[in-house]
């Protein structure tokens, strides 16, 4: 978090540089009117499809409301729609935003000082944080070229449990990370299921830019878990509206209820949203929800046109770089298969004082990788976001990213 | 939580018994329109008032944002305006509800196993809540007859103290407390907030029915702190929309930064709630930062006529308690300035069970005041809420009352 403070500290000190630091969406189809219409659409649709009165109507979108949410039931749908993951709407608990969810869960899965949570590193800084507010500690496995290193990740399992503690679950972005771009091959999405069956914990998919990972998006860990194993957080700010502040979690694993019996583990989460935010507010769960109807419940249907803008986007930097630092040259990069980010390996140190001249004497932002480490990591790495590249400037940033890295060789 | 859960729970399997058991503010006023309107009305405060480009406004409300909030000054100007709370807008965190707030409060304040919290017992269900998932300790101080009892007060900090432990805060209701209706005289705030700077410790002031706390009302804990002892607890919604789930805590207490300087309690605030939820939705804050232009900044204003409403359900409920129970009958009950609740004491053992007999076999639903005292306590006593009461059913409901009262004697 101290990150996203610094690179928002240094935009706003270089307004002129050219920014490839944002995580943001792209706001060119941002519109005021669809938030009225999406609301109306979603009232519509409790009077028409559902049935309620118009007073039951209101009392849904503007009195305190069901702790799990109310829009659970078109998520569902949604998630069968684009993702091909079949789930009752029952396990879905609708969040303040994706960051509850990864805290809810996290806090469910810290019982004792024994457990751990396991995070591909580099990580999403959100997860990281949502740890550290629920005391659970983070050990890191490498990603490798693939994702995720499974033979990394026997290793941490085997040497956090020869410690007497007990990891309880592996987070991980499978599709066009945060930050990294990766994505999992096929074949390891079912090697890793399998792996986490066999050594009993959990997987935390978590899946912000689902629409964008490319033309031919790979199935989701959730959509080949037969054994429960996944617990799948999602968020409408990069595919509806960040200003919704809507995500959720799927979580229908079985687990004690603490009264004997079991129950659902959203029921869980529920439960710990009580206390957390009691309930997402429902007026902005009828905006998500007007946004999922109008389109089917497809955001792959919504997004299409925003999805050309990062593909083009992703494409334009991409050919830049390749334009400026030529095979030998010392500067890589991965190729993602979509999304916002990806990474630049080069043979300089990257830190925070490299970034802050980056910003006042050549005049471009990126984020150092060393950011997204828990530990030591990512010293020779730079994250580029391609989601808000402007195509006017991007030569003129990739051309100060070029003269800063000569300067240093 | 549970406790909630019950009272859902029994609410669901007797629809047709009359409830005095909903914390919830009555329905009568919510427009489905306003929330369009109060949409509209933020932002052409943010384009004429606050001068923002149309693409910036636009950003404002629908883009990820401000951790802090977005609609702080207009709070600041709201508490200025009725509450008499002079206040940096800086200080302010708009939340997820006062819950968030009480979170993120209770969590700051953790910092080691020594700490624990005070809660003026019996408490509201939402600070016991937030204290479990914070892992915070609360320890009760008794009410008595005025809502604080100063002397149990000393005794339970001396306590705390002789045992390591480190009593950082006092919660507190000190406006016709939920549960108990209690009010402070004002010499007891003066006390208080002496007592907390003599001895070191923070009031947490949760003020959600401020503007219906009766007609000549007393000013607040934060309105008579000279000493930023008080951290103060609000919520919109009693006073705006519960749909709209949006709070705020003002924490004007300079607090260690972590980089060896100070900084204002409420960035440490922002630091947690970064983990916790990013930020409040901005559309949920406009349509309330609306509803606060469209007042003048005023919720008294706002809610004259939903006051008079709570006003006459609470004399009607008092009233019927009086023609029902004559002094001497061993049924005795509080008399509130305003606000949503009253407390009923009877000879008879009042728990769960007693409950579902009252709504199974007398078609009366309550709270047992035991749901409110962490540990032992309110084991003769009932709460009514006056807040959804309708007039036509208040008899029936009291009848059974008392009809289920005499058949315990």
């Amino acid at each position: 978090m101290t990150s996203m403070n610094l690179l928002n500290e240094i935009s706003i000190r270089y307004p002129e540089a050219v920014s490839f630091a944002a995580g943001r969406p792209a706001e060119q189809f941002f519109e005021l009117d669809a938030v009225h219409r999406h609301l109306d659409r979603y009232l519509d649709h409790l009077r028409t499809e559902r049935g309620l009165t118009e007073e039951a109507a209101r009392r849904q979108v503007l009195q305190y409301g069901r702790t799990k949410g109310i829009i659970h039931e078109l998520i569902a749908t949604h998630l069968a729609t684009d993702e091909g993951i079949e789930v009752p709407a029952e396990s879905i608990v609708v969040t303040v935003g994706c960051q509850e969810a990864m805290f809810l869960v996290l806090r469910a899965l810290r019982r004792g000082p024994e457990d751990l949570v396991l995070a591909v590193s580099p990580t999403y800084v959100g997860l990281t944080g949502a740890a550290l507010l629920a005391d659970l500690p983070v050990r890191a496995v490498a990603d490798g070229p693939d994702g995720v290193d499974l033979a990394d990740l026997r290793r941490q399992l085997a040497a956090a449990r020869a410690e007497g503690l007990r990891p309880r679950a592996l987070y991980l972005v499978p599709d066009v990370a945060n930050p990294s771009g990766a994505s999992l091959p096929l074949e390891l999405r079912r090697e890793l299921l399998a792996l986490a069956s066999e050594e009993d914990f959990l997987l935390l998919e978590d899946n912000p830019y689902c629409v964008f990972a490319g033309e031919e998006r790979l199935p989701s860990l959730k959509a080949l878990d037969t054994d429960r194993r996944v617990v799948h957080l999602g968020s409408f700010a990069k595919t509806a509206l960040p200003g919704a502040r809507v995500g959720y979690v799927v979580a229908d694993q079985l687990v004690a209820d603490g009264q004997g019996g079991t129950g659902l583990f959203a029921d869980l989460l529920g439960m710990i949203k009580s206390m957390t935010t009691v309930n997402t507010s429902p007026i902005a769960q009828a905006v998500i929800g007007g946004a999922l109807l109008e389109h089917g419940h497809s955001l792959r249907a919504a997004n299409t046109e925003v999805a050309a803008l990062y593909r083009r986007n992703l494409a334009l930097v991409l050919e830049g770089l390749a334009r400026r630092f030529p095979p030998g040259c010392g500067v890589t990069w991965n190729e993602p298969r979509g999304g916002f980010f990806l990474v630049l390996t080069v043979p300089c140190v990257v830190d925070d004082a490299l970034l802050e001249r980056s910003a006042s004497e050549y005049g471009v932002i990126w984020t150092p990788m060393s950011h997204f480490y828990p530990g030591t990591g990512g010293e020779h790495q730079l994250r580029l976001s391609v989601s808000q590249v402007d195509p006017a400037t991007v030569d003129r940033g990739l051309d100060g990213l070029a003269a800063l890295l000569a300067a240093q060789s």
